[in-house]
């Protein structure tokens, strides 16, 4: 027998059970998975004035400040896993930008990491968004909000990147459904 | 003292020892960092007849197939740490798609997940990529290479996606930038 047939037909087993996650392997291959969520959302925000709304902040993995979209983690409440992902967008946006938006569109889902990672992603846009609060994230985070035309933003995230804020390549994602979905 | 300033402070801990990867802690959060390459390359490779050179795979981490772009680990050379990317986009290209291409260009790099991996990717651009073998990946892989017409590509994507594929949302990425460097 092969060892891809093997890794198919092997179930999960646990190398390290963390606090938030879990060292796992299948078959020889190695990947963790998150508990308690059932999946990541990613808020593809825009303003009315065709700003992106991005957020920076420091991350333990990767002991530097990283540039993303407003994400975060959904709940897991069986049956209401679509009204979850929005309301968790909802929530996501507000708390680390301190945005609101009418409603959250379905753009894509998939794997974080396909390689590492049993975690998926769901990417929502949210159009016409508006300032209602300061963001900033909970009392653990500390996040600063960057509200950054479309115009040009190319050359600011690269300018971001050169000094020395990781960026998250995703936000090209979102950059290429904002170009499709609102014509930039 | 803060629990943020505590995690910038702290130094990282070994959770658990794997083979490829490495559960590690800092300052009460978790993340896994890979062993033994320096990176990870991402190739978006494009034909002059602007089709996009996409790979699909069984990943052990989801349990599932999974749509992407060519992609695999650099290795660790100190001092060539750029030819090494380029090399390595060559040796990932060929190797799961079996395309050639002349030269490799730098698009953007960042982080995989930041929220749970230490991992940071790069984006390199395939231009002319010309098909010169069978592709399909090495003796453990069964890689199925798919070549899709840039026009009507967004579609395709979402129907592959429906009928039970996984699909990285990085993709979109590498649409981006096909988009803006190809002016498709």
């Amino acid at each position: 027998m092969s060892k891809k047939s093997t890794r198919k037909k092997s179930p999960p087993r646990v190398l390290h059970e963390g606090r938030f996650l879990r060292f796992m392997d299948r078959g020889g291959w190695e990947y963790l998975e998150r508990k308690g969520a059932s999946g990541v959302v990613i808020v593809v925000a825009v303003t009315e004035s065709r700003e992106m709304v991005l957020v920076e902040q420091y991350r333990p993995a990767l002991d530097a400040r990283v540039l993303d979209m407003p994400a975060g983690l959904a709940g897991d409440r069986p049956g209401e896993e679509h009204e979850d992902l929005a309301e968790a967008a909802r929530r996501e946006l507000l708390e680390e930008a301190g945005f609101e938006a009418d409603s959250f569109e379905f753009l894509t889902e998939g794997p974080a990491s396909s390689g590492s990672s049993a975690e998926v992603l769901t990417l929502l846009l949210a159009r016409n968004c508006r300032r209602v609060g300061p963001g900033g994230g909970d009392a653990d985070e500390d996040i600063r909000v960057h509200v950054v035309p479309l115009a040009g933003i190319e050359r600011w995230l690269a300018d971001r990147r050169k000094a020395g804020v990781m960026l998250d390549p995703k936000v090209y994602a979102g950059l290429y459904f904002l170009q499709t979905r609102l014509g930039v």
